[in-house]
């Protein structure tokens, strides 16, 4: 299943990219939004997740009443998604002087496919520094596009280059640890944005199948994100490639977490993502 | 501020036991619960934010609707709770044929003052590991009492053990990591539930401390948890010693992160837990 990945060498307006496409959202009488999911995005059954996520903060970051910005976001994916139209309300449950509570559901045929909370915050200069620190890699050029890649469409959406921990060549049960590092960014690339940062933060293969090299039925449950990095950090990240790690913490009974990091080149942090997977067998 | 801590030698029963008397929840006519602040888990301002945590899983595991056990609990803190009573609102936004989708409210006086997410399933037994495997640490009773510690009430509710990164005898701005480990336990001993698991996720201080051996003011905006444990193996922990590891990761304009796990002495990974903590200066 390799194929080769086509890289799109000019970057898109925002208003063509599929990514911006796939996100729109059209607000309705009542103040919720009206998005559709995108086949550019799909996944195996239904969209990828990490649009999913990225449909509910945006509904709450173009939400008239929204005080500053993303802190930390909950999506539960509650149900799969069917191809077609879904429903985002987005409710601040509550304002505080300088923060801002936000309770988000998605619904498709009037059912909740999707619960989550954000909270937003206008931030101040601080004493501030990363613990953790970007580990030493190859830089995005020294290291090639993958041999194998999965034949999912949204896959196709994001420039990927693993260093360690790529999807397996074989699927031979080999595995001995389920950490990952790549550089990745928007295929075609698009300025990096709170929206679409969200929906990296889910980009990385399931840690059972890299841990097991053995395919097993999952699905993300539960993904949380904490955003180190404010608007204009991400509009100076622009369109280069993010550094991201992943590994899992334990498999258990058929549910896995995973933690993960997500570096600019320039070697801040921007973000810390943890999920919690289902899985079969 | 050094105290001795006062170990009782008697396991309370789960009627007297202060933490059971702080999570007491009462069902209200129309389905909600009323709840009360406890004076015995105090913090510098309001309650200790664990006992709210674990007041808001509760609710969901005392409703007549719920399916299977905790996977992952989100709580978000919108404000300072005051001391006094307060309703917990539950509702299963979504419920599958093995999951199942919470989305919690807290109230005072009318206004939100917690949200929460949390998800609930039925696990089957598979292929399971842990790869964060417990690090290698001196056992419970070989490591002392700490010399020094917060005045605050709730930290008298629980036997803490100290290994590496306690808080700081002196505030001298000398830290150069957030690491901490730590035993811990309730105090005095009380047989673990998914309820009490949930406010000892929440028992590590602010990494802030730690890292900078300098007060500020804090609070913890946002918690998940993700539970790896079943009940049974709660059960089989009883009233031991769970080990605490916690770090944090990025400290930027106002927000910190924390990622911490919690074994039991067996070596069991029973919740790997992360938050978002605001920090002034």
């Amino acid at each position: 299943m390799a194929f080769l990945l086509e890289i799109h060498p000019t970057p898109y307006t925002m208003k063509t990219h599929p990514f911006d496409k796939a996100v729109k959202l059209t607000v309705q009488d009542d103040g919720s939004w009206l998005g559709h999911t995108s086949a550019a995005y799909a996944n195996m059954v239904g969209p990828f997740g990490g649009v999913t996520a990225a449909q509910a903060i945006k509904a709450v970051l173009m939400h008239p009443q929204l005080l500053g910005e993303p802190i930390s976001l909950t999506v539960n994916f509650a149900a799969a998604l069917t191809d077609g139209p879904y429903v985002v309300q987005a409710r601040a449950a509550r304002t505080n002087r300088s923060t801002q509570h936000w309770i988000v559901e998605m619904l498709q045929f009037g059912q909740t496919v999707l619960t989550a909370t954000v909270v937003t915050a206008q931030r101040r200069e601080t004493w501030s520094l990363d613990e953790e620190t970007m580990p030493a890699c190859p830089l995005p050029d020294q290291v090639p596009l993958p041999k194998v890649e999965a034949p999912m469409e949204f896959v196709k959406r994001y420039e990927q280059r693993p260093i360690v921990g790529g999807l397996p060549e074989v699927w031979d049960a080999s595995g001995h640890s389920s950490l990952s590092q790549l550089w990745v960014r928007d295929n075609p690339p698009r300025p990096l944005d709170f929206v679409s940062l969200t929906a990296i933060a889910d980009i990385f293969f399931p840690r059972v199948f890299i841990r097991r090299s053995t395919h097993v039925p999952v699905g993300t449950v539960s993904m949380t994100v904490y955003f180190h990095a404010n608007g204009q950090q991400l509009t100076d990240t622009g369109t280069g490639y993010l550094l991201g790690q992943a590994r899992a913490q334990a498999f258990r009974n058929g549910y896995f977490d995973q933690t993960s990091q997500l570096w600019n080149e320039a070697g801040i942090l921007l973000v810390t993502t943890h999920q919690v997977v289902y899985y079969k067998e």
